[in-house]
């Protein structure tokens, strides 16, 4: 068996693999884990991954977790360009830097912002106050100005003039509060002209077709009773 | 100017680096922030680090933040034994799957027991309810699962038979409850024979050494209210 990749493009980190893997042409079945359906609950879903998420790698009998390293597994192993994770010494420290950041910081307010905004009432049917929501939004704009004062400063890309990893997690990571409806580039322009940049180096019609899941998260159904029960404090969990 | 590390040994990420340069034998300056005294917050240290954090690493004009990215630079820059971060591809992604899922979870749990047990109450005089902190220690408790079940299973070391940066990265977070008082160890005898182990293969005296002062976290002295101020959002924003 070749490699397998466990996926729904409604989560970000899943997105940042589609496109690495296909930009890179590396080969790969994709198995789709529907969240919306709860698939990632499922008993057969927990034997490749127990602890119930997605993205997970299978590679033979090599499972792997954790969207950072399945991304350097993939980097490493399809030996793909340099600028994605680069030898240079210092250029990689620059890339392993953001990796390390984004996940108590983008990858925490991005994931809040979309579920504040549109999947806890939309899809789970729970409200949430305007002052939660206003909290959330609040601290989404400081993560953007990090992203920008300290990541992105006045460069093509976030870690010097080619697109790295770093730029595929963090522009993956954007587009869910964007599908929420945010204006996340709005009266951001240097953020805006490094959006188009990524877009660009990524090829649109990767973009678009990694992002359609997301653009069209407001229109999610409503899950019924019995998954809502058993997703709603998954999901608290995850966002908190 | 060589290498610099600019550290507290309070933090958790701060002691993984002190002990991964002094047993590889990387030599450094130590440049001290005293967190307690609120020296992350001051004008000189905002041009070393303007996001106010330890640890930060310093090699000539070279400004490195995030402590999984400043381990991978000087394991690299020094080819320290491969055990810590193995050039095989499936060992790496072992290390590095551990280094990202434990961002958001043991990292986050061992951060709030600390904080809501001891160093909120003692050092910044805010209570934390009885509810709060049992929920805290529950959450706390589940992590640990996680780490013994899926890392650690029945494996010498998180990875695999020798010590890796993961293990590093893991008993420095574990300190930090275990100095609230916690019983992090007690009735997990798996867990408490992995400790015992990467004690022993990091030297019983720098382990001592690095944790000196989370062991003495309980008698910390209660900031002086100006600095109480300054620090209490900051708190609570970094272990939400």
């Amino acid at each position: 068996m070749g490699l397998e990749l466990y996926l729904d493009l409604l989560s970000q980190p899943c997105r940042a693999i589609y496109i690495f893997a296909k930009k890179n042409r590396i080969p790969f079945e994709l198995q789709t884990v529907d969240l919306r359906k709860g698939q990632h609950l499922s008993d057969a879903f927990a034997q490749v991954n127990p602890l119930q998420k997605v993205p997970v790698l299978k590679d033979g009998d090599f499972i792997l977790t954790e969207s950072v390293a399945i991304l350097l597994y993939l980097a490493r192993k399809y030996k793909v360009p340099d600028h994605w994770y680069p030898q240079d010494l210092q250029a990689c420290a620059r890339v392993d830097e953001y990796l390390a950041w984004q996940h108590t910081a983008l990858r925490r307010n991005c994931l809040r912002a979309l579920w504040h905004k549109v999947m806890l009432p939309v899809f789970l049917g729970e409200p949430v106050s305007p002052e939660m929501l206003a909290t959330t939004l609040a601290e989404l704009d400081m993560a953007l100005q990090v992203l920008e004062g300290k990541f992105l400063q006045d460069k093509a890309f976030l870690t010097g003039s080619h697109i790295s990893l770093a730029d595929l997690v963090a522009i993956t990571e954007l587009m869910h509060p964007v599908g929420a409806g945010c204006q996340v580039f709005k009266g951001r322009p240097k953020l805006a002209a490094w959006r188009q940049r990524v877009e660009a180096a990524v090829g649109e019609v990767l973009f678009q077709e990694a992002h359609e899941v997301i653009l069209k998260a407001k229109d999610s159904q409503p899950a019924d009773p019995t998954l809502k029960q058993k997703m709603l404090p998954k999901v608290l969990a995850m966002i908190q």
